[in-house]
């Protein structure tokens, strides 16, 4: 038992040092076909745990007919449905591939998604970008239209094109010291990435003007990025993936490596349990809805994989740098303080390139260890948008990661390791 | 008396009003000698009360030269002190003016000057850049050299011009938006504007780039905006003095207008007591040192007018909005706040603009009545730089204004409104 002990510390250890030793540049924009490895052809990846097409939430059976009219794998939503019953198309969870499935989280081959090279723990991730003036669009919000559809395009032979010269010119941008100076400045990394957003575009847009295109091909580029609010969430979720999926399949890890919800459950991942999931029923947010005449009736439980910034240390667990936030859903500085501080009871270790001003600059925690959850009875706190069930976001908030998943989680691995 | 009260009321909530609903644009750049009201030729400003040329410090008197050689008006040192103590050059306080003089503050009529519009109180300042690599150089430490006049010269002919095309192109560029959403991102905007500067570059590059010039004449402006840290901080200052000046001249009003100091004595200005200084002995800063071989012997006492932020309710009142300039400080998150309500004991009101995350969204206190000063003992507290004796900044802190310039001051309200 203190060999077994001994084990975990050091494999968390290791596992915890995948977070905070990384070292994520933005490197290209590619086909998510191309990059998302184990994405095939007629696959559509879904956000949370797998789930069953006869189980999924309209969210998500949206989703799937547009992933199938976009692709053009079947012309209208009858044959979308039939194709996606008859077993021909492929599904799967996104966070079973190094990509994350924020909202909804439809992925398919055809999807220019923003590249993420981890330079220390040698991975990759990809994310979708978000779609301009359609906001989540397809991929967050399983939408589909012909305008959609050109958007996508338009972004993928327009937009981006320019984005990737000036990433092949300067070898790729650095994505931590964004993100560090960034919860200097009142961002989680979740809910809110304002300063985030500013330092990008300080560093990308003047790189951008100096290339040598034509004025108004830039500037469709440069405009699509400052008038996209959160632009950079898709980098902090790229970040936070590449550095994640490094530590899964440490044996003997008890650290957390992802988290998602698919509006039914809401499912973990565990270093040393690779593959598998531990699931529980979604939760609901609390939080402030965009609307007074919306409650907890319109909600949809949770969906969606932007969490696992939290499995990186930002987010929820990031509360005391982004007072801001917390007010949003009537909190004070005092208890975002608290918040950032109880997490520090479940968590590994310290990140040393998160020091907050709000905490004297101690530094943030990170790496949830799913046996100090147990140990104190504390869960993660997440951040995140509430989606209607009815689809479009009512709102912003926070939950609770279900003491159940940990539960599962400590039983499988109890018996994975009992005997080693 | 209680009609006395009264006005004093009534005229203090006109001053605060100049401050807390002032509109500032950025409209233009134009010589110093077209936008500063009352600066002739052969006429140099200095920060701080007035002081003779034989009493100046080091580096004001310094600064005489340099401002003499830059004009061209003496070919060198020796015909400068020559020409300066012949009395055929006049010499003023940059906050008699419609100017702010930030660090040794030299300011003569061929500068080129950020000219702030105050759209509702109807006045304008014009305050001076930083000189890119040359940072304080010739304004700000009052250095001169064939580099640094070089420069002055290219940022009035090749740097300014795109940006005039923009502003007129535009209408102008507001400013209050930027200092408001800058307070809940770290600033206070004395010591930092970090989120100031990057939410002027979010507005400005994009409408740069739009311009129809040359790239590489573009590109240049940009580079000096980016590449100049603390860009957004004369946009601070002007916006303050057009708001303060307006109130200059308010009968009855015991609201302190601006801040000042030449290195030897301090001042400050009363809104009820229009172009009077009341002084004290310059303080020395408290704070942090660039090197520990630094200390109070090398300092010299407090030198400049950047706290005109302090007077239109900034910088030091705005502590709470920025522990991390607290904390190069050694001070703490409760500190931080402690010094912002502390500060809501000697002013008039709150500012509704400035609603701050670290105080629960409360607003920050504006506008210091000499008579809460007198009343609760609390002198104001002011952030900024600390300069060597010898030249160059060494530091940066924060220090009281002294309480000697408010018993002055109230004296001679006393003695104006005796009888009145």
């Amino acid at each position: 038992m203190p060999d077994m002990k001994q084990k975990i510390a050091e494999a968390n250890k290791a596992a915890a040092a995948c977070l905070t030793d990384n070292d994520p540049w933005w490197v290209d924009v590619l086909p998510a076909g191309e990059v998302v490895e184990g994405l095939e052809d007629h696959m559509i990846l879904h956000s949370g745990p797998p789930v069953d097409l006869d189980d999924m939430v309209m969210l998500h059976r949206r989703g799937m007919v547009s992933a199938m009219l976009f692709e053009g794998w079947a012309k209208d939503e009858k044959e979308a449905m039939e194709l996606l019953h008859s077993g021909e198309i492929k599904i799967d969870s996104a966070l079973n591939h190094n990509t994350v499935g924020a909202g909804t989280g439809i992925i398919t081959k055809s999807l220019a998604m923003i590249v993420v090279e981890d330079r220390r723990n040698h991975t990759r991730a990809a994310t979708f970008p978000a779609e301009g003036p359609f906001e989540g669009g397809f991929c967050g919000w399983g939408l589909y239209s012909k305008d959609i559809a050109e958007n996508l395009r338009h972004m993928r032979e327009e937009l981006f094109p320019p984005m990737r010269e000036m990433l092949a010119k300067n070898g790729g941008i650095a994505l931590k010291p964004i993100l560090a100076e960034s919860m200097q400045m009142g961002d989680e990394n979740h809910t809110r990435q304002t300063a985030a957003d500013l330092l990008f575009d300080k560093i990308v847009l003047p790189q951008l003007f100096a290339l040598d295109l034509p004025k108004e091909v830039i500037m469709q580029t440069i405009k699509y990025i400052v008038d996209t609010p959160r632009f950079f969430h898709c980098y902090g979720q790229g970040a936070s993936r590449s550095a994640a999926i490094a530590a899964d399949g440490i044996p003997y890890s008890t650290m957390v490596t992802a988290f998602g919800g698919n509006g039914r459950e809401f499912g973990i991942k565990v270093a040393g349990l690779p593959g598998r999931w531990f699931t529980a029923p979604a939760p609901y947010m609390t939080g402030k809805y965009t609307s007074t005449k919306f409650t907890q009736a319109d909600q949809l439980p949770w969906i969606g994989d932007s969490c696992v910034v939290e499995a990186a240390g930002m987010g929820g667990v990031a509360a005391a740098a982004s007072p801001i936030v917390l007010n949003l859903r009537g909190m004070s500085l005092a208890e975002a303080i608290a918040q950032t501080r109880e997490m520090e009871q479940i968590t590994i270790t310290h990140n040393p390139n998160f020091s907050i001003p709000n905490l004297d600059f101690d530094t943030l925690p990170v790496g949830f260890d799913i046996r100090l959850v147990l140990k104190t009875g504390i869960c993660p706190t997440i951040h995140g948008g509430m989606f209607n069930k009815e689809g479009g976001l009512i709102g912003a908030g926070m939950a609770r990661v279900p003491m159940e998943c940990f539960e599962k989680a400590m039983k499988a691995f109890a018996e994975e390791y009992r005997d080693k």
